[in-house]
């Protein structure tokens, strides 16, 4: 069985990109064998502006639909690999869309909208962001956010909220949650990197953690190559065992650094005070892992380190794919 | 001079209404000598429901021309105590209808809105409500927005605000703040009502707190009469002294309760779970000084007790002005 095998056979996912998506990029993505990937652009639009992601997507897959599709259920995600065609998971990276309203929740479901961190970066109406001060944790309105998008089968993300947010709402919350793309504080100790009580936490409940390749959160930096994402793999995997370990990748191709997109989005509700210096900062992804053509470079290493096909196949999506089932109904 | 006197010659200026106004409530608080009113019934709004309001205003406004006018600066009150009508001050109990764009406040701050409440009752973006289990203070966004409101000259009002939120902001603003319908918890502790802490607090910055009528924080609840409302007064003034209190009597006539408009203010963002049992309680007005013509009987017991002219025509509106004076620029 060898490594070519084994990563063509498995669903690959990875549960966050916030990539300006084009055609060349979902081309490489089928070249890299990716299954499905989580599109995770939305940061800190409002109602409209998450109605407006929604049609940007139709049109995007509509235009694209040779090599690329729409998931809306786990099914999705099995014909995307059956077709050869890269899934197209709506997830956001923030909660702002359903602004005030509980019910936007349910409105933004029937539109596929899967995934939804519960906030970023900073406090909002829910909880607070791993860059707020101070965090108060689950809000009272954030209690029944969390009720909501459990009720409406919306996976909840916590990879950029603060830490008494995050453990609040895996306690209250009834369904599983993700920490869609976040690396260990154990290996780098910087705030956005999450705490092993998080994760252990998080996976105590039956979520997953992602790790990401997002190299400030990685020992090396921008030195980082693929050995030390799967060693962030193994670090994460001792800590909560291999069912709860999963990619992603934070990928941004197409969004210029610096360049107006990121400027956006390093601003406290995309207008407010700049937040922290990433968005000026040169970062690379990890040598060996900067495309999405790239993907087997990571079942490569993880087979040169004697993991099971069993394993691989769960970091690789099959995690996921038990979490989605277990929370999107 | 007699009371008559004291009360007509006075700038009287009721810092929060949340009335359902009519033309028969104006003609009433015109009979009951008021110089101005903030008209605050906004609480859960956003940005277009703000605008809404705006034009609610506007239209009453011009229906009314005759008996009342409105307050954009503070000769606009000078203004209508010379003609003889009732000044109507656009306040909001939120900042909601800013939404997350602090350049919103300079919009409705052109449009002639001149005070804002921090948040209502629960958490938002800028702070936390006094009924927010946790409270951790004025956030990054809410600094900047105590920036921005200071900037356009909006006063900011902390009734409703939690308890670290209100000193957070009370030592963060530059200008200071009011309190505008509050009552003292060494009277009443009550979650509503605030700690000598905050009253001093708000007074050493030079702000200013409006005594309010809201029965349930009155010792003596339903039983309440005029002469509890001034013990009341009396109880803040000998913690801040006389240039510090004022009135924010809190009215809300044409208001049924139980009714629609009481319910829904009593639900998180207007339609998520109910906060307290006000909604459907039975809460009247302290006796003798229920409606807006019966202003006069508080400046009957101020005299009664012997206070100075001067003391008086502070509390009835010569604080409020100072303040305003100070802050709307």
């Amino acid at each position: 069985m060898n490594e070519t095998y084994i990563h063509s056979s498995s669903i690959v996912i990875d549960a966050l990109q916030c990539s300006d998506f084009s055609r060349d990029i979902l081309l490489e993505a089928q070249a890299g064998g990716v299954t499905a990937i989580s599109a995770s652009s939305v940061l800190w639009e409002n109602f409209r502006g998450g109605i407006e992601y929604v049609i940007m997507w139709k049109q995007k897959l509509a235009e694209n639909a040779d090599i690329a599709m729409p998931v809306k259920t786990l099914d999705d995600i099995r014909r995307a690999k059956a077709a050869g065609k890269v899934g197209i998971i709506f997830g956001w990276q923030n909660t702002s869309p359903v602004e005030d309203r509980l019910d936007y929740f349910g409105i933004f479901k029937d539109l596929g909208v899967n995934i939804m961190q519960l906030t970023y970066n900073t406090q909002n109406l829910f909880g607070a962001g791993y860059l707020e001060e101070k965090d108060s944790g689950l809000t009272g309105f954030g209690r029944e956010a969390v009720d909501e998008m459990g009720r409406c089968g919306i996976l909840i993300d916590l990879s950029h909220v603060g830490i008494q947010t995050s453990l609040d709402t895996i306690a209250y919350s009834e369904k599983p949650v993700a920490i869609t793309h976040c690396l260990p504080r154990g290996l780098k100790d910087v705030p956005r990197n999450k705490p092993d009580e998080v994760f252990k936490a998080c996976a105590e409940k039956g979520g997953v953690i992602g790790t990401s390749l997002f190299a400030p959160g990685l020992a090396k930096g921008n030195d980082a190559t693929v050995a030390d994402v799967i060693d962030a793999m193994e670090y994460t995997m001792d800590l909560v065992g291999e069912d709860h370990v999963a990619i992603g990748t934070d990928f941004n191709h197409n969004r210029p650094r610096p360049g107006p997109w990121l400027l956006w989005a390093n601003k406290d509700k995309g207008t407010g005070r700049t937040l922290t210096e990433f968005g000026s900062a040169r970062i690379t992804k990890p040598e060996g892992i900067r495309r999405n053509d790239e993907f087997p470079n990571l079942t490569a290493e993880m087979q040169r380190r004697g993991w099971s096909q069993t394993r691989i196949e769960k970091i690789l999506g099959g995690n996921w794919m038990r979490l989605f089932g277990t929370v999107w109904g």
